[in-house]
């Protein structure tokens, strides 16, 4: 990257804009990853218009750029080289536009989640993505890797809260796609493009969130169940006693919840740790006292079919909390040792035949294991936690290989919400066919023909 | 399309799968066309095996393919000429599996919407997607226009209830995303590109559609209001009320109303004349008794803020199932000569002084017009039904820039679920910018390089 050009991205977004030298060295290349950011420079433009500029001028020299976000990502999906730029939306940080009567929020991409979430409720409006990483993670990240969180099951992904999008194109073109209404039916929905393909077609610069309005009650409810046909029975009987409106469905296998449960870990069991899987689940409705009283009596119905071997409501948001604190204390997991945590997500009938297959591969290769479950059952996400006290590259890989391979006859992907990025680029022939990944290709060609927007990511 | 070409397709599908000659007039190009359909022949295949060896051959040897569906599209999208073959996907009519766990319905593509609806109700699932063509549409056909229909503000357009679908590209490739879990981010979302692009970009053989629990409560109400500001926070009283979970949410100006409820149309007005804005709202939740008087408390609470001016509450079915009646009898609308009905998309802040604009262009060209609306106001989708008594070209073209230029300045939708077809290809430029329709060509051009799949239709 010579001064040359170096000089054009400072004519183009201002000296301050950019960080060059030792000064990329001293930021982290993500919130989880202690490596420094490994890019050639890091320009932080401010408006639509700079990227445009930016990205003409890359085209132009065949400069690649990797865009940032908030850096939360877990695929490696923003990991950049030193031939790169980095482009960084974190000084794209205007809200436009909230409008509380057509329920959206107009936003630059480089606003944080939380802040989103925060704005919404100001406006008493809801914002339904919900993730760990909301205080650090860009609405701009959160489209380009189509994030997901506990609340799919009822308000989808955030490819499904995006009425519109603008992006910029390899070769510095505009599409503007800011459409607000809930129809619109003229022509190709090109923000989908843009969505959930990690930087690999377009920066996207603006967005238009579907705001909804506030669920006014909330139900909590931690349940046990002694069989997985009883955990598939009861997200039938709440889900369609709920009106196909339930909120949460979140399942912890037994050494999940027996883990998170036992000193030195914070939380007590609110139920004993005999059962096979737990479940927490979760209604948000309109009317407290109503809803609770519904609510309760779904509870009552599950246990006259013998589908609930034991209960516990939250009566109060500590306890709520508590709840979610156990189902949310996935760092225990490091007790373990060296582990890693996998993303992936099958059809629930699917789901036992799977572990148990997966599981014999481990048996395969290792006298001792850990095979950890837990995920959002109701989306067919689970996560599983695996480590066999070694984190060698090689015992990595065939950790993987144990958890990926049994999920190709079955359709399943190996990941349901993170994405492929860099780190699962070796397995996605496992999900998706050769005239899927070709089709990529072609797509990618078209769009970026020179190859410069995050190039070796997603697919190679 | 000479015999050698016939005789191949015959090969390929079977002798019984082609209609050629005068059988090929015999059929109507559409529901609500009295014309014939103009192809040169049509072929029926069974598989997605036949339909890529059929692309393959047309692609090879140049003939261009109109896909057809049920034939109730409102666009001409399916209009096709003399060099043309259509190819029918009506004997494509096998549900190949129902999971009502993983509620999905997974189905070839020219089944009718109908069909499965009732098969989702007989596993005690429910299909959301619904619309007054139902017994005649195939699924396939409602997932290439991302159909919309009544219950978009609750349960979203075609596009959102596919998990994954096949489609057959214009050279023959099979490209099978049978996707069936809620989250799977394992690259790009291929079956975007084939929902809504009108079979421009492949041909949908298969589907993974999502089922829904069925609600097992209705409340309808009828709410007259006196203004349009009131209507606004009359949406916002019931959705904020309802936890966001508002099924049906249709205003009717008061025009519409009128003509409706007065002889010889058969409705009677349950609420008087003389308000401007006519609201059907509906819930559909999960406990008939309590759903009830929580609906019941939303409207007194309405009616003390003063947002309501008068309402009826259906006590049953029949009475819910007349005031539905009310909202769907468009056919009374003929009674004003020659008419035609307008389909758009604007945000609801604007709609008011849209409205306004239209009309002062009408006011311009001709004395007396008529200018009526309705729709689905809280998708920002309103139904214009305009005439001026006249219905030679130059007037209908006359009309349609009336409606649709002052749309331009508010990226308002010229087509909110219909569709471009061939019908709005000329205001297409209305919605989308010069770059976006530049990138539709880049993806047609790129995914079907001889222009074979459906030419001509949504952008020139």
């Amino acid at each position: 990257m010579d001064n040359n050009f170096l000089d054009k991205l400072k004519e183009i977004s201002g000296d301050s804009a950019l960080i060059t030298g030792k000064a990329v060295a001293e930021r982290k290349a993500g919130i989880w990853i202690d490596e420094p950011i490994g890019a050639s420079a890091i320009v932080r433009p401010k408006t639509t218009k700079e990227i445009s500029q930016i990205l003409a001028l890359c085209n132009e020299s065949q400069i690649e750029v990797v865009t940032h976000g908030g850096l939360t990502g877990l695929s490696q999906g923003a990991i950049a080289n030193t031939e790169q730029l980095a482009l960084s939306t974190e000084l794209m940080t205007e809200i436009e536009e909230i409008d509380p009567y057509g329920r959206t929020l107009t936003t630059q991409s480089g606003v944080k989640l939380q802040t989103i979430q925060e704005v919404s409720e100001q406006h008493n409006m809801f914002f339904p993505l919900d993730l760990g990483a909301r205080g650090s993670c860009s609405i701009g990240g959160n489209a380009s890797t189509n994030a997901g969180g506990n609340k799919v099951i009822r308000y989808g992904m955030t490819r499904d809260l995006i009425l519109g999008l603008e992006a910029v194109l390899a070769d510095g073109t505009i599409i503007s796609s800011m459409n607000k209404m809930l129809k619109n039916n003229t022509g190709y929905d090109l923000k989908q493009l843009f969505i959930g393909s990690e930087g690999t077609l377009g920066i996207i610069t603006k967005l238009v969130l579907r705001l909804k309005e506030k669920p006014s009650s909330e139900n909590t409810a931690l349940i046990a169940c002694d069989s997985f046909e009883k955990v598939k029975e009861l997200l039938k009987h709440f889900d369609s006693g709920l009106a196909g409106s339930i909120t949460a469905f979140e399942v912890m296998w037994n050494e999940f919840y027996t883990l998170v449960t036992t000193s030195p870990a914070e939380n007590k069991p609110p139920i004993h740790q005999d059962y096979p899987f737990y479940i927490l689940i979760e209604y948000s409705g309109f009317d407290q006292a109503i809803d609770t009283e519904h609510f309760n009596s779904l509870l009552e119905s599950g246990l006259d079919k013998n589908l609930i071997s034991d209960a516990v409501i939250a009566k109060n948001e500590k306890e709520r909390s508590d709840l979610w604190g156990i189902r949310d204390d996935v760092e225990q997991q490091f007790r373990l040792g060296p582990i890693k945590i996998f993303d992936v997500s099958l059809p629930i009938n699917d789901m036992e035949t799977y572990l148990e297959n997966s599981k014999k591969l481990f048996t395969k290769h290792w006298e001792e294991f850990h095979f950890v479950v837990f995920g959002h059952l109701a989306d067919g996400n689970l996560h599983i936690i695996a480590g066999v006290n070694k984190d060698d590259a090689d015992s990595m890989r065939q950790i993987e290989n144990c958890i990926y391979e049994p999920l190709r006859d079955i359709n399943g992907s190996v990941s349901a919400e993170h994405g492929i990025g860099l780190e699962k680029l070796p397995y996605l022939d496992i999900s998706r066919s050769e005239e899927e990944i070709n089709l990529m290709r072609t797509l990618k060609r078209s769009l970026d023909p020179n190859n410069i927007l995050n190039p070796g990511k997603v697919f190679s």
